[in-house]
């Protein structure tokens, strides 16, 4: 049995999986920004609790606890800080928190590396080498598997693509430097350049999805853009190219098989990935990126569980 | 004893070690381009014996040979596919022949990964996990060293880092992109970009330096950097801009500890690596670029030889 704690900025959940990574339970929790990180991680930890009680489980049992988490983290020595997910997260301990209750070894790591990890084991990384899953979201970040190996680098801040300069007149991002793939091309940074443009469509179907200005976000360019609003058209296809410029130096630098993307890549499907595809073979040696494969990721709503879980799974363990 | 062949455009050698990488004999031949593969392997075979009689090494004696070359080649198969500096060498079996000839295990790996691996473990890597060497010279390409091993993707093409294009809109690049780092800001584009700006600069050393116009190499922006050319200057400032930005992919990417650099660097200097560090540190995370070594590579003119060498040793061997 495996235990997995799922760490996020808005919700958090503890998952029960067996040794081959087949979840058996799951309880979920709103992230509370307002709790210190202690009386957070408490409520996660008396929900594990409960699980284990319900599913009939002793803490024994467990072959080990995996804990994803956003970044920046050290994953040896299992500490949380400061990510830009839960701001006042300074220096937590969470591996010496939960090993010090379950008595049981803990596995750290940040939640697109453990993602990325998972895609390899479970989901749309399955029989490939080489692979970057990418999370498309509030912020933009890689989790590397080369050589079927986790890459995570010197500061363990290996995949950190959101942060290449793609504009360095562009607009300023929020670490502070300008034109990063992030201020470019995450969530809100499509909301931001639909709202830009919203004057210049009057017809736009984002004047009626949006009842507050100022309140638009990415969900709703992605819901007029299946309704082929044009301008939300447009930015999704912008979006794709943004994304497209970066994969190609991911795949010119690293010469992978796949390139797994989550979040918007999901709800916005070939709305985004068909412009990125597209770029990627105009930047990208064609002996490259001719057989690459650029898709969503595989594990859907549950790939945050699956990958607490699949830090204590390995490629014996594939089901 | 390990040996070793370096096949290069211009010259080629042979070079034998003992266990540890140390450097016993070397011969060298000029790579005659109008021969086929096949006799200037007969070649590099017949030095190869001769310096194994005069050294009274029997074959029997050796750990195993070692073969670098420009790529696009198979490590795993040992076959040479049309590298840029050797056009008409299109799929040469050289493990095979190398093998066949001294029945000893052969390896084959390409000239910039096995120069990363030579530098990591004999050179100006010694004593980091992850690194990179560029070679920057008439192409631009990289090694990748991860945690310790050598990285080289899914076609055996990862470290191609002279075609980012980092100029969507720029100069056509030999590989039929345009705005390539190569097309930029390798030996070449430096020549070029110095040679289109000649006619402004009437006083600029570079008018004496060249007698035939059209002549114009790196090696003469260099030498008249060094004497302090504004012309010269303002180019090789430019080229380490250039550079800098790519490498600030590479980090931002994987995080690194150190980036080597070979060829026009060693030759350069700071006049090159002074701007792209400074280029590195506005691109890049302070977190993960702070504590970055950007050096010249460390094993001067003899890194061919010791390229080929090296990949018979491992980190056990490191003298």
């Amino acid at each position: 049995m495996i235990l997995g704690f799922d760490i996020g900025g808005t919700k958090s959940a503890v998952a029960l999986a067996d040794g081959s990574g087949v979840l058996i339970a799951r309880s979920q929790v709103p992230t509370r920004q307002d709790l210190t990180p202690e009386s957070m991680m408490d409520r996660l930890i008396e929900r594990a609790r409960r699980l284990l009680a319900r599913e009939g489980i002793p803490q024994d049992a467990l072959i080990g606890i995996g804990l994803s988490c956003g970044g920046p983290l050290d994953p040896e020595e299992g500490i949380v800080y400061t990510p830009s997910n839960l701001p006042h997260w300074n220096a937590v301990p969470v591996k010496a928190i939960v090993e010090d209750t379950f008595r049981r070894p803990v596995r750290v790591e940040n939640d697109a590396n453990a993602t990325a990890w998972a895609e390899y084991l479970l989901g749309a990384g399955q029989g490939c080498r080489h692979l970057a899953y990418l999370t498309m979201g509030t912020g933009i970040g890689a989790g590397l598997v080369l050589d079927g190996r986790l890459y995570r680098g010197r500061h363990f801040l290996a995949g950190e693509i959101g942060h290449v300069v793609l504009q360095p007149d562009g607009p300023i991002c929020g670490c502070g430097k300008r034109g990063c793939l992030e201020a470019l091309a995450s969530g809100p940074a499509v909301a931001r350049r639909a709202q830009e443009r919203l004057p210049v469509y009057p017809e736009s179907l984002l004047h009626r999805l949006v009842v507050h200005p100022g309140q638009l976000t990415a969900r709703e360019v992605v819901r007029a853009a299946k309704r082929k609003d044009p301008l939300a058209l447009q930015i999704l296809q912008e979006t794709g190219m943004y994304w497209g410029q970066a994969i190609s130096y991911l795949l010119q630098i690293l010469d992978l098989e796949r390139v797994l993307l989550g979040t918007l890549a999901i709800h916005a499907g070939d709305l985004i990935l068909e412009p990125a595809r597209r770029t990627v073979r105009r930047y990208t040696w064609h002996e490259i990126c001719h057989d690459v494969l650029i898709l969503p990721a595989g594990l859907g709503v549950r790939a945050q569980d699956y990958a607490a879980i699949a830090l204590w799974l390995n490629e014996n363990r594939r089901h």
